[in-house]
């Protein structure tokens, strides 16, 4: 079995399209379609949010209807996030999920819908049916056609977020896993955090899509934030076609898949916060040592999204004074006299200790601040007190993420 | 009775100093002193963080022993939090209170000492030694002593906070309360948040001091958020002379001082948010329909906290969506069908309705955007579930906030 990272990969039995449809203005590519020639397994992870977005709560009454059995085609929007829009949001929401089931011939239940985009507006319908119309004639299945999808979906992304992966099995059957996301944004941990999906042509059973999705988002989409803030329409799915006839009927052939899928997360993930908004950084914040994994996920969380953390980074400033007061106010048991923090350069450097014992150690301040001034940083602490750990992967707060957000719907 | 807040006024008894002692390059102010000449009672509210600063563990452990019974004292540094510094840290508190307690000839167990400043450094402990010399030979009790000392203890605030009220009791006797305070950034609710002295000469017990103080700091530091991020070293205390022999005997004296010392607090937590890093906008988040004040509360947080909130206050966006989506994000069950979401200019202005019943009304976008754009924005949000409610003053989250905090230390 061999696997690889590649930029982008069709998949055998899967259309997709990427088109301008009048919803962004400056006429950028806003509305992208995927479709299965065959049914589709199909299983969702949504967002915690309560307040939920009327594509969320369409697809999933859809999936729990059909019980992810039978799937054949995605909508989605961009500039309009159809949440908040009540009855005439979801009637919009089912609405675009019978226009683009009659236009490709398809079962009404089995077309799902995703938007993004501006909360509270209700979506322009002209423009959505154009885009299905649009999109329908411009379906293709060849690499170009996956790239130009990953641009329909894009928001405040500055680039596409596309990840695709080869499976081939050893003793005969093969099979090619390819996801594309959006997000920069709107993001934090404990959800989907964006609008992602992934499609497959291994065979699998709905209950077994659903397993490995909520498996890979949890150690990918799950661990990243940019703001702390969680979107009402954070939604990833996996698309399972069986065009392959390879079918995952060992636990060894399961666990294969399941770690070609959570690389193609992962990647996808950290594309999200390699593009968050305005970031200039990629900081992981590796958390050892605590009572148990949810706390040491909560102390990453409060450091992650700590706006005095993140605007230190930005200012390539080792002021690592305020990491441990997040983690101190971060609703956790902590005692910073057991503490270690480290910074380092790459996941698999030892790092500089700068805190030990409950006091700064004689580190070279010329060495941290050439480490909180690189691209890329770690860092890691250890709370002394057991074994549950957690990592994170976040951005810094820079003046662009003030300036985009500020003016983002103008 | 009448009360007045007034720009600032003496109080019999107390002797201020704010001055220069080398811990800022600038040769800004940087030291604060205050002293009594006779014993106060004392009572302070404390960070909640569970990484507290030296000083907070000094003054901490001196209430419990001496049962806030005796204080005549404060000494106060800028740039040096003392936070993360262990034993060595907690020395050096202990020295500061020292000198200070020598210089001044008062006893050892009557000094509080006060930090704020960078996160992990160690004292330098012959500037403060400079700092006490200075500030005790500065002591003076007139109204400029006090301006200069609230200036004393700014750090990125830009401007000095403080205020004071005169009670005059009707019956004969009166007293007077001023306070000032500091504290622009890293600050969060369900803490003092800051630090600040409020004195009186009035006669209080220990007890008092501590009942008032807490039911004051409730309704007004621990109201304002501007990043949610907690000090190690928010600290708020309030020492009553006695000097005016006015004793608050009767529920109804208890009461009227009660009120007075609210208004301080709050006039003092609202320059604190309007003062906030980098805000241009002072906003007043109210939540009622909650369940409870405690989800109330929460919500409130949660909005007054997010980023993406924020920058759209910046940008005069009245982007409400994402109002909605950190009350969805809290933790609170909420519904949003049930939800009423208006924007006003003013705490008595009705305001402007523009989500009901789980969809966008059909308001004026013009007269949303005005009140975007205001300097002071309401922003009122009713649950419809039950009784709860909740208030805080936040500010817009904006370039100058990043640019702040991405170069503190330099």
């Amino acid at each position: 079995m061999t696997e690889a990272i590649q930029p982008a990969l069709a998949v055998t039995g899967f259309h997709v399209a990427g088109v301008h449809c009048g919803l962004k203005a400056d006429g950028a590519l806003d509305f992208a379609l995927i479709s299965s020639d065959r049914p589709c397994a199909a299983a969702g992870v949504f967002t915690t949010n309560q307040v939920k977005a009327a594509p969320v709560l369409y697809d999933q009454d859809l999936l729990a209807a059909n019980g992810g059995a039978d799937v054949r085609a995605i909508a989605v929007n961009t500039r309009c996030a159809n949440a908040c829009t009540g009855e005439l949001g979801l009637a919009n929401a089912a609405e675009t999920a019978r226009l683009t089931a009659e236009r490709l011939g398809v079962p009404l239940e089995s077309v799902l819908v995703m938007s993004t985009g501006v909360i509270g507006t209700q979506m322009p319908m002209d423009k959505i049916a154009r885009g299905i119309d649009l999109a329908a004639a411009a379906l293709a299945s060849d690499d170009d056609a996956w790239h130009t999808a990953s641009r329909g979906i894009m928001t405040t992304d500055t680039r596409p977020k596309i990840a695709s992966t080869d499976l081939v099995e050893i003793i005969g059957g093969s099979c090619r896993i390819t996801g594309i996301a959006k997000g920069a944004g709107m993001i934090a941990p404990n959800m989907a955090t964006m609008l992602g999906f992934i499609v497959t042509d291994a065979a699998l059973t709905p209950e077994q899509a659903g397993r490995l999705l909520r498996g890979a988002v949890e150690v990918s989409f799950n661990r990243i934030v940019v703001d702390g803030d969680t979107s009402t329409n954070d939604s990833v799915f996996l698309l399972a076609n069986g065009a392959s006839d390879l079918i995952l009927d060992t636990p060894e052939l399961e666990a294969q898949f399941a770690h070609a899928l959570t690389q193609i997360c992962v990647e996808l993930a950290q594309s999200v916060v390699r593009d968050g908004e305005g970031a200039t950084k990629f900081i992981t914040i590796e958390i050892t040592g605590a009572p148990d994994d949810t706390a040491a996920k909560q102390i990453a969380n409060a450091i992650g999204t700590s706006p005095l953390v993140k605007t230190a980074f930005y200012g390539g400033d080792a002021n690592w004074g305020r990491i441990i007061a997040a983690a101190g106010r971060s609703g956790v048991a902590v005692d910073p006299a057991r503490m270690q923090l480290r910074f380092a350069a790459t996941d698999d450097a030892p790092g500089l200790l700068l805190f030990d014992a409950g006091m700064p150690t004689h580190y070279d301040e010329t060495a941290a601040t050439a480490l909180a001034q690189g691209a890329n940083i770690v860092v890691r602490l250890d709370l002394g007190q057991g074994d549950g750990s957690a990592l994170i992967w976040t951005c810094d707060l820079t003046h662009d993420y003030v300036s985009i957000n500020g003016h983002y719907r103008s």
